[in-house]
């Protein structure tokens, strides 16, 4: 495998041609945002590129990646992934092009070296952010289709700019997409400030029996296999539910848990702050993360059970470490 | 009145000395942080400034202006308003200085022009941007409160970048506060990513309770006083609680009734897309505004009477403009 940086990256891609991109399962707006984005730069260098058709793209992202999918049959010849650590993420469709990747564009660190050739940038925030500097190493300016691309890889990815890890080029690749003619207040409308009915309500039943305890720094919510028939909500519309309770204030440890297929086939989330161990506090349970954020699925458990399994080593948990 | 640049305001600073810097009433993080970063800046040219304290100033906001607020009884020379349109928005301890305000740093175009020096950049989306300029063209460099005070200014006018008045500018910004040292991650923390307890018990309330009309194109909250009870929320909880009916999937005019001080003393507020007008519906109840977002406060009527007073309205309207 050989790293490129962001100029040899733009002179592979002059160099060859047949492009088709792969993004990663649950392709989010990053994937679909570095992958459009990729194949219009393509494009305008007069090269032949598609995206490789992802079978779970939302309905927010189809006007985005639609106009762009490779016709059925077409044979590439120059493959490349966005934003797609592993081949352990490609979707079924792609999987007849695991070995065969010939560059990697990503932002994870985590990135397995797949592909024959990897332009990896660990420090930004977002996919979209890299595909930008090739095109400036290219010479080639954003058009406004481009530069909606890039806004919605980078606005999504930081959580419309709140999430912790938005940095300074993020801002400014933002600035410059602006700059470019993206619809900046059309886009936040449809990712940032729209929320389903079906969401709205199922909210609403978690917020209303949000469960408070050790005097308001622990805050747990659960997601009952009636709630999302009730609210009619599907996997689609559960995006960052597990950021809710954590993000209460006074809150150091937010528990999520939800029913998955049946009352006994249920998984915890745990977000916390420094005061509490996510990881080790999940471990009780058999799961595990990182120190702030972790998880666990113990097969055989209600809701109910897990839920004073964790309290009972929070109560451990808080009293060694002084948070009580 | 005289209009100054950014480059004679700077010199205007520069020349005059024992500043006292005025927000207005309900102050925001554009006041709050428009202010600050003025105070400071004046500071690191060697002047005296304070900012005068704002009975209304919320928690979260306390840590950014507290060291900054003028001793009692300490007497002015130069008596400079951010963010502040008018005199009518003066907060009753600022009052006295109506008429007596040397420089309006300012981004409303509706600025009434009462200052004897008026600042103003209607296109910019924070007044926090305006004292960046001001900053530079008076050759200083934002440290890091300085730059956190900009950052919380433009972050919270935009709605964390979110709202349609969001620009290149606001993003331009944002990015060298970031490069300047500001802790963005926090402040995104603090200002976006922190629900109250009581928010979070009348959010599930208002959802749980919203109802849909006209296949969905119509969503109607009620908040009562019952609610602001049980959940504990006063006005200071209240922020957006408007733009919650017209945020939802397919919502063409989002209608939010209030009970206020009595149930027979209530208001409305309606945020449309260009599908309604909004100031004409709320003139059926006597109120107005703009297109897409207006008001009114009938006296004498219940939320409950209100609302089909409305919905027979928009019926109507909704009939002749052929939205149905």
């Amino acid at each position: 495998m050989n790293r490129l940086t962001v100029e040899k990256t733009a002179a592979f891609l002059r160099e060859n041609d047949g492009y088709l991109v792969l993004t990663h399962v649950r392709p989010d707006g990053d994937a679909h945002g570095s992958a459009a984005a990729l194949v219009r730069i393509l494009r305008s260098m007069g090269k032949t590129a598609y995206i490789l058709y992802n079978p779970e793209t939302t309905d927010k992202f189809v006007p985005v990646v639609s106009a762009l999918w490779a016709p059925e049959g077409w044979e590439p010849e120059t493959v490349v992934s966005v934003d797609l650590a592993s081949e352990g993420l490609f979707p079924a469709n792609a999987v007849c092009y695991a070995g065969h990747v010939a560059l990697s564009i990503d932002h994870h660190p985590s990135n397995t070296g797949y592909a024959e050739n990897l332009c990896l940038s660990g420090e930004r925030a977002s996919c979209g952010e890299i595909i930008y500097e090739i095109a400036r190493a290219a010479g080639i300016e954003p058009d406004i289709p481009v530069a909606e691309a890039i806004y919605i890889a980078v606005s999504t990815d930081t959580g419309c700019f709140a999430y912790a890890n938005v940095t300074e080029n993020a801002f400014s690749t933002a600035a410059k997409m602006a700059q470019a003619g993206a619809d900046i207040a059309e886009w936040n409308r449809i990712l940032f400030r729209t929320r389903s009915r079906r969401r709205i309500a199922l909210e609403g039943m978690i917020y209303s029996g949000a469960e408070f305890y050790f005097d308001g720094k622990v805050a747990v919510i659960t997601v009952t296999r009636r709630m999302m028939e009730r609210s009619g909500c599907t996997e689609n519309d559960m995006d960052d539910v597990a950021a809710i309770p954590g993000g209460i204030e006074g809150v150091v440890c937010g528990i999520t848990l939800r029913e998955m297929t049946s009352p006994e086939d249920c998984k915890v989330s745990v977000r916390t702050t420094q005061a509490v161990n996510a990881s080790e506090l999940c471990s009780i349970l058999g799961g595990g993360g990182h120190a702030m954020a972790a998880g666990a699925s113990p097969k055989g458990m209600t809701v109910e059970e897990m839920k004073q399994v964790l309290l009972r080593e929070l109560e451990r948990m808080m009293k060694g470490a002084g948070v009580e």
